[in-house]
């Protein structure tokens, strides 16, 4: 995009219409189309002006919260990528990785450390039925604040991972695939094969498999979802994405056959997860601090898991895709056999070959949150980006 | 404030007499009054300009040091917040929580830390005695750093709580009330309960009840200081405070019942802390990491406590106060009744009439750091941030 | 130096012939007597930019990473310091401590941490034959990524210590001895001992001593390496040390005598190092997590370091100096005796006098780092430069 590229694309946000000032980011159907496509746009337009050397700093001085409940370096690094992008100086939150801090805990923190910030990033994704609560509790203790004069204002709840979603990594692969395919509108017909994968490790979140079905039913798609027996997602999610789908003129089908599943399919997305009563069960073993117990689950898991070590995305499965040349994803790290485990998610020539798109997958993600940002921050964006445009600081002196 | 009264309080700063540039903030009686409300009004300026979207930002770079021997959620987030709205960098020193250094060590980190370095803030409460000389052993450093050429600049050390005074927690206390009762001159005869109040844990440091009668007996009022027999604070800084109160025309009591304290009081800050003389046998058992010493201690003191539990912020005790009405207050997090703790400092009904004040006098207190470190740089303070008004960069490009 | 000084310095680096964009920094020996001409004059004239209140802001936004395979708080510190200067945030990156990360994990990560990334810098210095080699293999993974499209712009890797060179170290050394003897052409002809020191502490890595005779041999000086029988630097290093101090009109002797080292020295250097040959024996036990054969290699090397207790900075070691007054140098922290431990490698009264110096001597550091990120980064450093001159931004608004 050069710059008058941009200025197209700011005309094109000025045009959406969105209700995101003041709100947060929680999960992708919460949002409009508008909303979504605003996402993409701010998303692309911050990524342009970096690369036309337009700083996108929209703040002089503010901070950013980071609150990971998770260890998690790349989403670390995307967080902070995306807030130092726009100025903001980021704080980590370390509030005790086994504790869940509830009530009057949360209420008062939310408030304490929101006095000059303006926004907060939380990554809570273990604890079935509990992250995107906790997130919402926040939420709510800001609104709190900001309606008792305690904070001068709301900052921006992005949610970087729920046990329900996980709207960066799915809007940086939905980003992602427009650029792979020249716009978002020419994903209307397209079948993506959302399929779990073996691993020799377990507990994996849902939260990806359903931020990616709840997202991909929004655009017209086939979403074929397959998993062996026993490895359901949410119902609820799955329940809402059929309806999506079918209201977006695609459809979803849910079955337990990856080759079904690969069949002409133009996307793959084969990952690993736990099954959804698996997770349910491991969340009183993990406030019990049950090692015994966990132990155990894992152990059963494990074993039935080794059943299902022909869910593994490779050369075979991938001749089955259309023209044998799906666009393989995945949200990385992949356990590619014979290279990170002795037998896993994907054949190591398979990766291999899609190395550099899963890279490219990735490099969405820093602007795709830095637009949650923006967007949850401004009433105006387009004004804000134009103006940013034509105030044209430098992001760097040099070349 | 407008940006009229941001000039007007601009020009008060101006006519105050201060000598505070290459000094540190470490125990609010070693400040003048002028220097007092010369912190009061830089604070007040900062917050102004904050709010309306002019940058306080002073330094387009530079570091401050954040040195916490003990941990800190709340404190940590109001110095970055102050720094970052300066403009400064904060880099966290790692000294590791149980070896105190001394001597050579001290006076080498202090440089080496420092070559680039504006602003160092140092909490160190935990061990009477130390906390204190800790942080001057760290000033004189950078004094001969300075001496010898070897620092460009003398960074400014704020005390963010030692064993003697939390001078950023009381200052921003008392710019609450200024605020709250419409200036610090009116303050002057009003009565403020320091009292000890009731908690389930122990060894909560003595410097807030210190820096409260430290700083209060400054201005006129009647300082009800109260605790039950033995829980005595250092005896100096109370004879001190005693001193200021007369000088100032006001009072301080000495008392052991909490419903005399608030008699009649127009403020009341119930608070737990551990006696002086407790505070001085941990020392030894905490050098010599002699945990079963440190086990029988907490549990004599724990059984001593118990004693106390009527020392609690009730409805009845609120009734005492001038029309029921004092303001309560408290540095957070308050032990909460029937909330936090089965018994506490403060009834759940008592605290949620109050929880929005005690959040707002927490939002002071990024700003008031954010003064110090000003104060402690800058020669003539108003002139920098006439300065920084005109220059009138945004805070942020949006609305 | 004055702004004209300034302008004279950024003429004479522009006649500088260099090709250090797109590179990193990893040894010394691998730039060109240009390329560390033009190293010093970046690092001095940001220093100098900064002493003038002009700020070396080169960037509005972009991350830093440190990665810091060792603990460090100094070269922490300094690195920060740097990229801060220079406008970037820094963004630590922790691996975890004992596992080195290979093949597919470093490519990966590598991309992962840099898409907004200007700078790496790696610390990873305890593992002979693996530190240098994992720095080289991040670099190449970045140029991968750079080829492939993925990274929009090649960060500079910075080498903040390896297990063969210590090059911010020994840059940040030598300008100091540039401004103390006035000028690099000075140190022509002049003597330089590093010598092995004893210390009670062992498995001192051997990229100091290294770093400095790799360095020194490039000025013509008579550079006298001497240490204990048996406690051998890497050997190619010092024969290539060897033959640039002849290619330099210099010479590099080697001997097992501190006093013959230090007879008519005008530079002394001395500091504790394990042996060679026993930080190769330590890779693998570290690898195999071998605590019982740590410990007793550990307790051999200090059975045998204890024979060599009479290699220490004495007063009288001194007096064999050139006039008694040669340079006492060190990295810091030193080993001092009747301070910091009973025998160490300087005597109390001969670092007293100098201690100043090696504060001075460390000073540097912040300011050779960041000019290895701006030669790395940028084709036209003296026209950034100029650029940043004549923009002029004050680094601070007060004064």
């Amino acid at each position: 995009m050069n710059r008058k590229e941009i200025a197209a694309a700011i005309d094109q946000l000025a045009g959406k219409k969105i209700d995101m000032q003041g709100k947060d980011f929680f999960l992708t159907w919460e949002k409009t189309r508008d909303e979504l496509d605003a996402t993409f746009l701010v998303a692309d337009i911050l990524r342009a002006m970096r690369e036309n050397n337009v700083s996108p700093r929209i703040w002089d001085s503010g901070i950013a919260v980071s609150n990971f409940r998770d260890n998690s370096t790349r989403t670390r690094f995307s967080y902070s990528s995306a807030c130092n992008l726009l100025g903001l100086y980021v704080q980590d939150l370390d509030e005790g990785k086994s504790q869940i801090a509830h009530g009057e805990t949360v209420r008062e923190t939310a408030n304490m450390i929101s006095f000059l910030t303006e926004a907060i990033g939380i990554r809570d994704d273990m604890y079935l039925g509990e992250g995107d609560k906790y997130q919402r509790e926040v939420a709510k203790s800001l609104d709190e604040g900001v309606a008792a004069g305690v904070l001068p204002s709301r900052p921006t709840v992005v949610n970087l991972q729920s046990d329900i979603d996980h709207p960066t990594q799915s809007m940086a692969d939905f980003l992602h695939l427009a650029h792979h395919f020249g716009g978002l509108d020419k994903l209307a017909g397209k079948k993506i094969a959302m399929t779990w994968a073996y691993s020799p490790s377990y507990g994996k979140p849902l939260s990806v498999p359903q931020g990616i079905v709840g997202l991909a039913s929004r655009f017209g798609m086939e979403v074929a979802l397959a998993y062996p027996e026993g490895y359901d997602l949410i119902p609820e999610v799955v329940e809402l994405s059929r309806q999506q789908a079918e209201a977006s003129g695609g459809l979803l089908t849910v079955g337990h056959s990856m080759d079904s599943a690969f069949a002409g399919a133009d996307i793959v997305y084969p990952k690993s997860w736990a099954p959804f009563d698996v997770m349910k069960q491991r969340v009183p073993l993990l406030h019990a601090g049950d090692q015994a117990g966990l132990k155990d689950l894992e152990k059963r898991c494990l074993a039935n898991n080794a059943k299902y070590k022909d869910w593994e995305c490779t050369e075979e499965k991938m001749k089955l895709t259309k023209e044998g040349k799906a666009l393989y994803m995945h949200c990385l790290p992949a356990d590619i056999t014979d290279v990170s485990c002795a037998a896993g998610e994907v054949a190591a020539s398979v990766f291999d070959r899609y190395r550099d798109d899963t890279y490219l997958e990735a490099s969405f993600k820093p602007y795709i949150i830095a637009a949650m940002i923006v967007l949850g921050k401004f009433k105006n964006p387009a004004e804000l980006l134009k103006n940013a445009v034509q105030k044209g600081t430098s992001r760097t002196l040099g070349l």
